[in-house]
């Protein structure tokens, strides 16, 4: 990896691999394996992970969320079913319209301020249930963490449960950052598990080159999944490779380093900025993503030099995100271009 | 890569990753990149693609073949068409209906003896062309080199598409083996892509991790290809790691020297199975696959020791592949154990 | 027709056939005809339905309006498109999901008051058009008259084309009711076509058994419409019994009668309830709808006798529908009804 | 109806309306009821229909055939499955491609010479179950009476059944023409339907105005079946007036006796073309078909008068439908004319 400072806090796959990875990558590329997942990598990385979430379910590694999600999504879903979300889920408005156009299901957004759902907010797409004119919501989708960088705590996501399970409800969670929520819940990956019957665990974003896992929690669910898969183009054939990713990454807990990391060092950016005039946090800082209300004019002076999202352009909300690789002086040369931008201009 | 013998005849994925590949990917880890495509290795990747195929169009990079063929067909589809095929095309017969449940097309299959179509064959699917009540074809895809390790000829692609062009027909190349074809023909990745308005350019069977990219021959069809590749749930998210894979292939001629040498495996073990009673070999040899019937007796025998499928069960013949990184040593051990078991037990 | 009073204010579908187009189904019934629609009631009903709607495009006839929704819909829609309509709009509300499930495409609604889009609310979701991740809208579906009763004005109409057409946005009118906006604006259908590029034009729910037209204003969308309407299972066999019921619409303007009749209705009973105290109108009454809040004891207390349905349960609001064969004293008992209720229970 | 004599051999829904069908759709129109299958008609309908095939499960209303066919199998197929047919089935060449693209699902056809499936056809399409690269068939579609004009047998249908059974398939019964064979066979529709998971009864080719049935003989299979009959637009809004139709023909027995007259008249062709030269017929002459081979100059000299399909251009076969309401002597005016031409011309 290079030495030159990380200008780029735009996203957590702006970064590149962890070295660690790389490593397996090489090492398991040692001549021939049985192609589409027959191989023992696969059979260590789906074994580790579902020891992990505690399922007697099973673990199913694609290349991307995207992929994750659609496939996660179409196990729990019945066919004529519809999925409740919050409106800024990622499966709601960056994924170009994919699970209506791969799966035929209509979404049910829900606006959540800070990007969490609540029982209260789900029972309001649940109207016209039994009817045949209306959508029939089927899933809660939730993602942990949140679009909006926070975490359901473990006591919310009971709640949810609790409430979708009474309600016929099956509950999927986007874990494309579940790593960040265990770290900062500071709970294994088997208690976030327990409250989802299908969840994805991502890799991309915390250190690997391409790869997640969709894990099922309950057999039933489970029947067609390798068909689904394959169908929906997400089959690796030498998935030794997507595997070797992910066992890397499971190795003495990589996955949950990488993230408490990245986790500190969106905290160490909040922090740093609590002091600055004219820079106004929007959401607890609870995993790798910082959201800030600037002025337009800092806004625009900063990229300049940096490599951000502006977030909600009318409202001058910007997103920060760090990553695994991110170091505090990084962090810290930011913070210091913010707060200068910040006083010079205001 | 290890020293130990290839045992392996049963696909060109079960092969490694070519250790230019491995370095590159290293390579292209330096810190920080934008996401999705938008960084400089995508963009040599995709400019070296569409100088070698000669188009104006556009290159898209996606994660694997049933993926490249999804998208590639879509982009030619109209919104009520369907897709005539040899019926032992992949998209046919290996891809789980992935087309069908993705596109919504049907397929219109063609028996095709040696995996080739001829404008005789496709004719017999355009009764009922303009009548409300038929599938209408709108594309003919073509796998070059075949699902029986035939090429089509460059006059033979010539035919096709002049019978489809006076058709109203496009032409889809499914090319997760076209460096092979190109080896055996002699003729230039161009020269193929003449004769297809889109095409795939498979790099994972031919030393890749995983990777494929799909070529646009003309401006026309690639209106919405962005958008059809990521709701298909095929946008790399650190897509300079597929990026860099397809540079190391291109570097150099990498890709074309590791089909000739496969294709060179494939030759030499139909040659040294010429004289050996028993062992009838089915199609001409002409990529990187040889089909041989067999007593059932002696396909039971070998495969206690080495990895093949068998291809027809009724018909006692199996597919022996080979790979890029097969040496003359494995192939001769394979042509010793076949004379000697067939010796053995005819 | 029967005499009995008329207890139903439930929906204009809950009327039956008027005389005339059972009338015309008899007369229609003359031994054989082609099926398919290549008869000489299907070519004069598309005819004068041409001649109407002003168009040089194609008229088509289908079951039903959800089948009409998804056929127009469909011809406007390129392969990767969204639609933007109201949050009310049928599409989104009533058809189970139908848009998402049969034609792969998301719905991106926005909150509109009174049913009606603007250009500014439209504008709303254009956000990321370009981008590959957004769902990227193609179409405006517009209600003529809308879920809440509402008709849009020519120049509100007139508005939204402009900025559709200067946003690379199509059209789509959802004209189940399109009879009754016509009466109520006193223009033609012609008038209303001219800022649609694709309409429906509804005869169930204005004194037809069961049949809808799907109107192109354009040649350039309906070069696959019958290959559509197959595939989407709204082409009917004996294609002349929904011609003829057209034909009798069409005849001396029954279909204007009918539909001036049934919004005379609902005026009537909004103009009945106008000094009732407790009985609250909500939106314009512009076409056959009446929405109105009342106390829910009363909601309940009324519909012990009456049939009608609750809009919306928390707000105690509700929805009486009018039809083409309510009669003036069908009207005056329910608003004697109404305020005898209001009156003993307030 | 007319006094016209017949010329169409075309199709049996060329024919019109049964007088008692437009009787009963006139009697059925006494004002207001409820919509969308909530009225009575339809539940002394749907009673009736699950009376005749003797089961527990649902009846369920709809436009057509293809809508059946959808609605039908969509019911019994698993997310990720496919279907075995006839290479002749309706669903496979004359509904443009409609299943593939609204369910997704992948049609596997088998050559079957007069439309007929049996359990050794079946299985040559069960290769590869349990693979995921392999399309899974999960349901076997059969056609009763056959797009060839033969029926099934009892012994036949269970051979099937019991095959199916024992290998995990569904049994679908596409029952366009069910009737025609219940005439045929002289047993009861519950013995057909014991044959079958999910069946359609046709009631447009037998005399209906447009209307069919979709029976479900288990319970399991019908969960979701309002849903899906919404999401396919296949929800008649004024569902009283499908009902009518249903009553009308299953009181007593009109559908029995007007496709035992159908096929009577298909027999009394064929007899009658017994003995004229040139004139070959092809199949068993079991329902309301008569496919026979005549000379291309005859076919041509035929159609100059009579309306009827070419069933195979290339060995000159034609198709000759009868329906409900053809007379003897439209009959032997067509055999006379073709016993005419072929004297004439050969």
């Amino acid at each position: 990896m290079t030495d030159k400072p990380r200008k780029s806090f735009g996203s957590d796959n702006h970064a590149g691999i962890h070295p660690a990875v790389i490593q397996a990558l090489t090492e398991a590329n040692t001549g021939e394996a049985v192609a589409y997942g027959a191989d023992s990598w696969t059979e260590r990385a789906t074994g580790e992970l579902k020891r992990l979430f505690g399922t007697d379910g099973e673990a199913y590694l694609v290349f991307n969320g995207g992929g994750a999600n659609v496939l996660g999504l179409g196990l729990l879903l019945d066919r004529h079913e519809a999925v409740i979300c919050a409106d800024s889920a990622h499966i709601n408005t960056d994924e170009c319209g994919s699970p209506e156009r791969m799966l035929g299901t209509k979404l049910l957004p829900v606006p959540a301020p800070d990007g969490k759902l609540t029982p209260d907010l789900i029972e309001t797409r649940l109207a016209g249930r039994g009817d045949q004119h209306f959508a029939q919501a089927g899933v809660v989708s939730l993602t942990q963490s949140t679009e909006c960088g926070t975490c359901y705590s473990l006591p919310e996501l009971a709640k949810i449960r609790d409430f979708c399970r009474a309600n016929s409800l099956r509950v999927f969670m986007d874990g494309a950052r579940l790593a960040n929520a265990a770290a900062h819940l500071g709970c294994t990956l088997a208690d976030l598990a327990s409250h989802a019957d299908v969840l994805t665990f991502g890799g991309t974003k915390n250190g690997a080159m391409g790869v997640e896992a969709v894990i099922v929690m309950s057999p039933e669910y489970q029947a067609n999944a390798l068909y689904l898969r394959k169908q929906q183009m997400q089959l690796s054939s030498k998935m030794r490779f997507l595997a070797a990713q992910f066992l890397a990454l499971l190795d003495d807990d990589l996955w949950l380093r990488n993230a408490t990391h990245a986790n500190a060092m969106a905290t160490r950016l909040a922090t740093g900025l609590s002091d600055v005039p004219g820079v106004q946090i929007r959401y607890p800082v609870e995993a790798d993503a910082v959201f800030a209300r600037l002025d337009p004019r800092h806004i625009a002076e900063l990229r300049r030099e940096w490599t951000f999202h502006v977030w909600d352009e009318a409202n001058s909300i910007v997103r920060w995100m760090t990553a695994f690789d991110m170091r505090e002086s990084d962090v810290d040369s930011f913070v210091a271009s913010i707060a200068s931008v910040a006083g010079t201009l205001s």
